[in-house]
């Protein structure tokens, strides 16, 4: 889940008001979530463009119609998804023709275009197929190489209406290579805004925020957002100015205060993932890796194995699932296993040495818990888990209780464990 | 990416037209999918309730009054989501109050509850706690022991107007508990219409639809969707009758004839995973199972220890990213190794009868294969993945060829094998 803090304010700079009308019944009947709406309005954000209303709407003729007529009363910019298929039900076009009054003309280079793409699939051209070819007069066509539908962006009376089709990965090429260019050239932003998201691990969403609130309460030129996810908290920071060059300082100002602030605890920003980080710390130190895995099962292995290139520095490890197999594999004594149990400091400790060893990897590290909804008892309670990192020489140890479901407490531990690594591997 | 095939009848029978209003600038910031909508949107399907518009839109007081004017002009239900919590963008309660003309009062239980919930987390009410107290008068208010923001629904005119947090696990709860019921008793549904999914694997979309089309196209009781999934392909039928009875006559009557003609790649209807399909058949035989991973990284031992109380029959594993692992902990002998190469059916063959032994589990389970970008050859390509099953007595290999990203290749490969897995102990 999650949440935003700070201001959030208005900006009063940019009179244009845009509309998404994501068009088709598969959404409102909660079979598909609308995640095309999300991506655009993303994309307006870094446009500086205002997003007032996103609207869900049938492929009902009538439904369609007085929502586009409401858009146009409402917005100057109209981005509409969906309905340009060659189905009976896809009516996209029609709809805003009608709105517009406009006809719909036919457009050779659309007919050429899907000619080619279905020689290229072996299919005949149906019928249905042809009256995708056709597009409100006036509209600048946008070639689909991705599939068979074409868009358009059409400017009428001082409204801007485009159109894409619905299949995500078409709408994002088509929107990311046309509709984004058009934009800025036609609205070159009087404000260049942008934003930074730091990546932290290993503090609660609750912490984030009282170590940095002192600092945010003050800033006036910023928005600040915390986002708490299973596997991080992140902290996202906005600002604007006059040029790219005063915004990209301003921001840099802001992500040097907080680095000051949250030191170790951010792993990275923006895109990097935690496994990135640990995988090209363990590249540039020349050290190997390997893993012992209790209660996550192979879930630390698959994060650090995401990498392309990982075997680099993973030799792998041992999932001792059983007390035979960490008895066997990893050469935890029996007796160590009966006196302290399996879910301890002890055997979390014996089991990183272990797979140090028996994977001939420069550390080891392990993880044993109880992810639950069984297995705790008294004194051990679901949650519960040791971690524990071994070089060879020394052996460094986690105890955490750990809250959420069994999926939950095993993603944690995951990342938990990998942060042990990374702070390793910083203090190194 | 889903798609939807077949005929979508739009049901005549219910007259009543439901319209959900999504209120949050994060969503039109594109800081939050919202997830919501869906959830409603299937509870409604569920009810027979016909969901004719979602409406995104910030917390701007004239955005959201007109929104709501709207939605009490072209729909006779109205759900909302988000804006009741303390801080001054939550205006929900007060737009609600405007556009219906009503005052807001304050509802002791809606305080009561307040104190409670504060009380627990040791913090003090603030004033602006205090405003989630009020609400519209005549509203029926709906208790949250979630959180603090209390939901209600609101008869008028012939109109309902229900609101509930944005907090998605508290709106579910709620909604669950309260509005479910509430719209059952009001408005009992005419036609009970159910629908169920079918899940399979082993089979790609285009084969499905071309095995299921001939019977699909001849039924006109029911509606069908295939969708395929990263991880499996879903069929789902539709149905509808007078009667519960006679609705679940029909839906079982079309799963007995997909069933007939899908066999054996059905793993599981509905809720049900293929991990937990394949813990039910090790559990009934008892039998035990260990892994080795190769490409994977772990993510087959972390698949199969999703379901609480694997540790009846997963023994563990080992992770041979290297081919020292290989060859020390499951005794591939490297002779092998360099005859075959490590991504071969004899190198996946030693591996399964090798975690079989130093696991001590009845079957050993392995993986060796190319999950990209890197590692390609002129004749092992990236996506060629072995695999290979040994019970002691024999042991059965799978060569695939599969396609995607790095991390896609590594699921369907998981999947694979875990299905391999299902057959062998169906045909036990």
């Amino acid at each position: 889940m999650h949440r935003a803090h700070g201001r959030n304010k208005r900006e009063e700079n940019n009179l244009m008001k845009a509309e998404i009308i994501s068009i088709g019944s598969e959404i409102l009947r909660g079979q598909i979530i609308d995640t095309n709406a999300n991506f655009i309005a993303k994309k307006l954000v870094e446009l500086g463009i205002d997003l007032e209303h996103i609207s869900v709407v049938s492929d009902n003729p009538e439904s369609l119609l007085s929502t586009l007529k409401l858009a146009l009363q409402r917005a100057d910019l109209i981005i509409t998804t969906g309905g340009l298929g060659p189905t009976e039900d896809d009516i996209t076009y029609q709809a805003i023709a009608r709105a517009l009054n406009l006809k719909l003309i036919k457009y050779p280079e659309a007919e050429e275009n899907l000619k080619r793409i279905l020689e290229k699939i072996n299919k005949a051209i149906s019928p249905s197929n042809l009256k995708q070819v056709y597009l409100p007069e006036g509209a600048k066509i946008i070639i689909n190489q991705y599939g068979t539908a074409p868009a358009m962006i059409l400017e009428k009376d001082n409204k801007i209406i485009c159109s894409f089709p619905g299949v995500p990965h078409e709408m994002k090429n088509l929107i990311e290579e046309n509709l984004i260019l058009y934009l800025k050239e036609k609205f070159p932003p009087s404000i260049i805004k942008k934003s930074k998201i730091l990546k932290i691990t290993g503090l609660g969403e609750s912490s984030v925020n009282e170590l940095i609130r002192d600092y945010t309460n003050k800033q006036s030129n910023f928005s600040f957002g915390i986002y708490a996810n299973p596997e991080d908290i992140q902290v996202q920071i906005t600002t604007q100015a006059l040029t790219e060059k005063e915004t990209d300082k301003l921001l840099q100002s802001s992500v040097n205060q907080l680095t000051k602030i949250l030191g170790n605890y951010i792993y990275g920003s923006d895109d990097k993932t935690l496994e990135e980080v640990v995988g090209k710390l363990l590249k540039t130190k020349k050290l190997t890796v390997a893993v012992a895995e209790s209660c996550t099962g192979g879930m630390l292995g698959e994060m650090i194995t995401r990498i392309p290139g990982s075997s680099e520095y993973f030799q792998g490890g041992v999932i001792s699932y059983s007390a035979k197999v960490k008895e066997d594999l990893l050469k935890v004594p029996l007796e160590v296993i009966k006196k302290y149990g399996e879910v301890s400091k002890e055997v979390a400790q014996l089991m990183a040495e272990g797979t140090r060893r028996c994977c001939h990897s420069d550390i080891g590290i392990s993880i044993t818990g109880i992810a639950g909804p069984g297995g705790a008892t008294e004194k051990k309670k679901v949650g519960l888990v040791y971690m524990a990192l071994s070089d060879g020489k020394k052996t460094i140890n986690q105890k955490h209780q750990l809250f959420g479901n069994r999926q939950l407490i095993r993603l944690r531990t995951s990342r938990r464990a990998l942060n042990m690594l990374r702070m390793y591997l910083m203090g190194k």
